[in-house]
């Protein structure tokens, strides 16, 4: 018995998202690929100089949320809003998408987070986070029940930028743990895991993460080495199960002696690279908590990121589940 | 000499675009195809059950200023908005784009204009307004300089459903025609021909109107006829310039006892029609203020609604001005 199939844990961050030059990124000092952390002061200025923009709910984890849901999933999400327009914004996608979203909002500041992102001509994206709101996530917004109740708790390595959200990773786990539950974490950019290696190392090798997700970038910084294979084999002793992404060239399903070599499926035309990784999760775990092959949850997974990055913006706009079924993946 | 190419004038709207069932239609009652406008109350309810959105600057003349400008033409934009979250969205939005736009915003209530528009799977848009601010634009608003200042003045007839704009596009037409300017307007929508047709009629008589954008709807909305030929020998003789589109089967444009026909551009997939009409003016408008001939006119709409289609939302996301010399229009 579970209430959900995945409690997703992330920054709520709304996005704005506009195309820009290549020129763009180094004349304002934005590395590229990257999520670039941002105070109020430069948001305002980068704004200033962002092209005209569409905005939409992101953040990881919430992507990730969305996906699960549109695949047909139960989906809950813990995240900071702030009572304003952006949070109110967020809040309504994320329900109307299906996803359990509860969390309290903060009353007045700081504002609903927000990433600015500019889309090169190459597809590429850069993210410029101010975390706003974000920053207040912590322990007292652990709704315990649903911890209990999904079947994997999933969270996003960016969660160790704000102050308190660590902590309330710390006891999300410790509930689900107790339930008999999982708990699955993505290493979220390879910059993020240099601020944070160690912790991250500890949270798989203490067993508080059970589920690693990781793309080639980050599992390479993560041991600091620049052989993929040496990456693969040292997290399949750090972890019971990890995922690894590698874009076109599809990803490495890790259990134990157990891998599956997944390709990515193929695709009319790159539009943004938003959001893929978080859907790759979404199709994975979606797959995952349905009892399905390690193989098919690949599959799920690389159907899910090869559709997001086909349009601007981070969440699915057609049913994944309809997708699945058209692939004979449902 | 002039100082822009282009003033549009319009309801400053933001559009929140989200997928839907052709059930949804029916259900909420809402007239498809329309521009259906909504109270507060209403938006609220149509929110609540709105799938998740995505947020863009819109507004029908809105997207015609920002069409003008991704060609390279020089245009600027009369709308009022709320000093608020979406207000500073969508000054932001038009000026990234290099529109002039200084209409000053109001303090406080009532809130910057929004659209709830669904997009069903035929990619038709159904567009739910709540006009909030717009309601507000009136004579004081009219920047003398740039009525005067710009080649043509174009307005959108949906400024007649607020109470004060239609006399603002009264004192606007006066300093055009003094200077020597054109005065151009789009019918907008076949219910708003039949909520004014009187008025609209008497624009183009009374010579306040100098050139008409209709569609094939509106034409035959505005004489009360089935018949296109009947429309188009109607409407020779009321206005100076008149440009009919008809959607997948091109345009026709009209100059006494000259006709050109122009045919749509193919499109690989039609996701969006919202801005198609908006996008159309912008590119036969940038065409005209650049002393093209008639049929280069007709040939660059056809460019910018065939492009604004195939993506989701009312502004183009590439540059006009490359699209257009690549097809060795510019």
């Amino acid at each position: 018995m579970s209430d959900y199939d995945v409690l997703c844990i992330g920054n709520a961050i709304v996005d704005i998202i506009a195309r820009c030059d290549e020129s763009f990124l180094a004349e304002n000092g934005i590395i590229k690929g990257a999520m670039n952390l941002i105070d109020a002061e430069r948001a305002e200025l980068l704004y200033s100089r962002m092209g005209p923009a569409i905005e939409a709910s992101g953040g990881s984890a919430g992507n990730t949320a969305a996906g699960i849901a549109s695949f047909g999933g139960r989906a809950a999400y813990f995240g900071k809003v702030c009572d304003d327009h952006l949070g109110g914004v967020y809040a309504h996608d994320i329900r109307a998408q299906g996803v359990a979203f509860d969390t309290r909002p903060l009353d007045g500041t700081p504002p609903t987070a927000r990433s600015m992102i500019f889309v090169t001509p190459d597809g590429e994206r850069s993210m410029n986070t101010y975390l706003g709101a974000c920053v207040e996530l912590g322990p007292e917004d652990v709704e315990a029940e649903k911890a209990k109740g999904a079947k994997v708790t999933y969270f996003e390595g960016y969660l160790w930028d704000p102050p308190l959200a660590k902590d309330a990773i710390r006891l999300t786990a410790r509930h689900a743990h107790e339930a008999g539950r999982e708990v699955a974490m993505t290493l979220s950019d390879s910059f993020c895991v240099d601020r944070y290696r160690g912790e991250f190392l500890d949270l798989m090798r203490s067993g508080t993460v059970d589920i690693i997700f990781s793309n080639e970038s980050e599992l390479k910084a993560l041991y600091q080495t620049s052989s993929f294979e040496a990456g693969l084999d040292a997290i399949a002793k750090d972890c019971r199960l990890a995922v690894v992404t590698r874009s076109e060239r599809g990803s490495v399903v890790i259990r134990g002696a157990e891998r599956e070599i997944v390709q990515a499926i193929e695709i009319d035309a790159l539009v943004d690279t938003t959001g893929a990784g978080d859907l790759y999760a979404a199709g994975f775990l979606y797959g995952y908590t349905s009892g399905r092959s390690l193989a098919d949850c690949g599959r799920l997974g690389s159907l899910a990121a090869g559709l997001v990055i086909q349009q601007l913006g981070p969440r699915p706009m057609l049913s994944l589940k309809e997708a699945a079924e058209a692939r004979g993946l449902a």
